[in-house]
């Protein structure tokens, strides 16, 4: 997809409301208002309330640059909206209007919620969120972008963190940023550059149109003194806080994380994140998921209830089978682990993980009911700059690993289930993921088994426990070769022990010797 | 000891007050005040404000019986103390009295606070939890009691949970409770009996005496119908915690456990708990340690800062070494696992471990600077009632395991470090363990080695890292034969690596054969 491409794409998603007067559900109406101003136009207060069937949400605008306002709004239901703005500028008060909102379209589930300790899309839909990272992939220009879409969609990633700020990497950035340059050559933190915000919703909004949500990280350490965003004033932190939240928040698919590795951003103080976090949430007024990520097992305040999720940076969790599970129990939100070392080969130890180690730590999660991000650092090749390295973590563009391979199936897995995954008997089998009545995953991470003997634990987590006499047949899932081979055996079981149940004729299943498979287990 | 010297324990650590006009810094001042007064005499509100030195704590007081009330104060510093006390009832108003706070005598170190993710006493002394467990100790009679308390002296343990009401044990009680009866048998919840407190408070000044702290149960669900305690009314059991707060408060040894296993305890709505935790909170002048200990796994939200410290019950965190750092991390404050299962033979999973594997799982807890309570749960011998089973979970008494034996030596292994235990890196090594400035733990569980090559991480947890050219020695403990044997090679670090320092020849250590060891690395 070119550059002209992705302006078409945005202009149909957010423009184009204008000319219809019909927004499918979750999609987004926008309104332009030209008005000239006297003084600093980002400095007007502009909002309107859309009003419908006795519910009424009130959104803010903002100024786009070229004399123009716009008010973005994502209809959370179906029919006939009004809505009248409201603002001390004559030329943006008082403008009313309608539209009628429509069934949305394929595709379209609306935004991602936190559901217990799981998500689901507003309409309802299952979301099992399977990651990837791309920090920079935004800010390197329109060719490198279109192939990290395409990337994307080829994957099967349904989840992208990136940087909403530039990355200070050994690349020449378009010569577009955030803010505009005063006289001097600072940064007016009083005054953004809609030119920047143009092609980061056009990112944006690529993302969105092959289903992958955007996980935009607001600040991150990785400035190196270039730029300075890292290190603004509270003031124009705030300030950009409230812009970002008034332009992007309607779009469906835009989750806010407060940071990457906050505690590395040593030019803001370490109880600003905490305000920060009521600035978005206050200034989104969908809620969209919002979340912090900090250094190694950091750990941040996740059970603040402004946080939906908790966004992890830690692979101590998911070096082995069943210890993600406690960090699912402590939190009961949903759990992401955002960073678990990556596939690569950078010669640093949070770089250098084989594809099939990356691949387990996100088996090793899911089986716990917890969600593990992926990403992969590969070096420049010998010979050859920084800039051409298949380094999808820092630029996007193509995969180099192996791992990336395995997610669509992996995802088939996840889609499979009738309900999300977890522990059957907490730690008293690390084995056993049960996903319902009769449905279980038994996952053998680098271990080859000749044989599993049917035996299954009596307790199931929420769901009803099994009994006696159920008729069970098993699949053997190859998560690297991605194959499913079901097994022969039409499996029945005795009445229960105390704590586990077998099959009455204590049969098993034959194991090819090969790691990294995945038993599913299905009552008939 | 038997029932006389428990007695007389009792009457010198408090009662002696009244003669002496001297009290030591975190004893226990007692006024006691006869009254007449009309209606029920535990409705009286009393209180006395105790003042030295522009400081003032107010306490509450207590109907004890026969006509008297009480006011316990703990003095919290040394000096001249006066107070004055505060009531409706002229015969308790405005008493007036003062004695001298002198300073405390071997073995008062003041209560037991937290300190980080750790537990200093009130004078700075540093406390290691090494706990037991012992359910009904208190209440199946003061041989049995004082059985317990020599046992507890013998093992070196210095906390022990219990619980304040009785357990539904198939033993015979003394015919004393908490509550007395009604005319028609039921219980008058607005009346205590101070029989049953007075033989609560000789077991816990008996315990006081040999240094261990009292970790009071308040709930329990093992009440089984026998008597109805887990199923009293909101204002029943706001009134007991009111009570019992005025009575112990001023034990510095007593630490409150709002429940054990909260979520079985059917009787109590979930959401009360919060408010007893309050309640206990505002009760207690002195904000003794409290937390809440639920079903396996079940995490209360410990990150309430009412909650001194989260007491957990979960053998997940502890079942294989570098797994608690993960909980650690999360809730910063001091974590003990109250229950990790048991040593024992009573044919429930959750009390079948060998000694063995429970001190392995105390030792993969401490070596990531948490605490992990031991328990023994032993069934009754072939012909024996089962009263007599050596069944120190329930009645306390004697040991019969074999962990029970290591505690003395694991305590002083404790002792020894400069500082409290911790990873020195994270997940990213799982053996060592940091306590300071080249002070290192290197615990191999089960595993047996044949050499450990002198290895550490460059990160040292929040101390400063090793350099180049330091001198280490390394003691070999056998934590399970409580042997100590040094290592004649001097090691010498080389130039630290980006993640490793080694010995600067590439030395090791040679190891015996043996499983349970922890090596004990120190810089000369």
């Amino acid at each position: 997809m070119n550059r002209l491409l992705l302006s078409l794409s945005a202009l149909l998603f957010c423009l184009g409301a204008l000319a219809q007067e019909r927004v499918e559900r979750w999609g987004c109406y926008e309104i332009s208002l030209p008005a000239a101003v006297s003084g600093n136009p980002f400095d007007v207060a502009l909002s309107a309330t859309f009003a419908s069937g006795g519910h009424s949400v009130t959104v803010r605008g903002f100024y786009d640059g070229d004399g123009v306002f716009r008010i973005r709004f994502m209809p959370p239901e179906e029919g006939r909206w009004t809505y009248v703005t409201a603002s001390r500028v004559p030329a943006l008060n008082r403008k009313r209007g309608s539209f009628d909102c429509v069934a949305p379209s394929a595709g379209n589930h609306g935004p991602v919620e936190p559901d217990g300790r799981h998500f689901r899309y507003a309409d309802g839909t299952r979301y099992y969120p399977v990651g990837t990272t791309a920090y920079d992939w935004m800010h390197v220009g329109d060719e490198a972008a279109a192939q990290t879409v395409e990337s994307l969609r080829e994957s099967g990633f349904n989840k992208l963190r990136m940087l909403f700020f530039l990355h200070n990497l050994p690349v020449e950035y378009p010569d577009v940023y955030p803010f505009v340059r005063k006289a001097d050559g600072s940064w007016d933190y009083t005054r953004f550059d809609p030119a920047y915000f143009h092609y980061v919703e056009r990112r944006l909004l690529a993302l969105q149109a092959i289903g992958v949500e955007a996980d935009l990280i607001l600040f991150h350490p990785y400035d190196g003194g270039r730029w300075g965003f890292d290190r603004m004033s509270l003031e124009a932190n705030l300030r950009y806080l409230s812009y970002i939240t008034a332009r992007f928040s309607a779009f469906r698919h835009v989750w806010w994380s407060l940071a990457n590795e906050w505690d590395g951003v040593k030019g803001i103080p370490a109880e600003d994140w905490d305000r920060f976090a009521a600035a978005v949430s206050a200034g989104d007024p969908y809620h969209h998921l919002l979340s912090i990520h900090g250094y190694t097992a950091t750990y941040y305040n996740y059970f603040d209830p402004v946080f939906t999720h908790a966004s992890i940076q830690d692979h101590g969790p998911v070096l082995e089978r069943g210890r993600a599970h406690t960090v699912s129990q402590i939190y009961k939100k949903p759990v992401l682990f955002d960073e678990v070392c990556y596939e690569g080969n950078v010669g640093s130890r949070w770089g250098w993980l084989s594809g099939q180690e990356m691949l387990r730590r996100m088996y090793n999660g899911l089986m716990c009911g917890t969600y593990v991000t992926h990403a992969e650092t590969f070096n420049a090749e010998a010979g050859t700059s920084a800039e051409d390295a298949n380094n999808f973590l820092a630029y996007g563009r193509t995969f180099r690993g192996e791992s990336w391979k395995r997610i669509k199936f992996l995802r088939a897995v996840l889609d499979d289930l009738p309900n999300p995954p977890g522990l059957a008997d907490h730690n008293w089998d690390e084995y056993t993921t049960t996903a319902g009545e009769g449905c279980y995953l038994i996952y053998f991470g680098n271990e080859i088994r000749s044989e599993w003997v049917f035996d299954l634990p009596v307790k199931n987590g929420p769901w009803a426990r099994p009994q006696a006499g159920e008729k069970y047949r098993v699949e053997i899932l190859d998560t690297w070769n991605m194959t499913v081979t079901p097994c022969p055996v039409v499996f029945e079981t005795a009445a229960p022990g105390r704590y586990r149940i077998r099959d009455k004729e204590g049969r098993s299943v034959r194991l090819p010797d090969t790691p990294y498979l995945l038993l599913r287990i299905k009552k008939i």
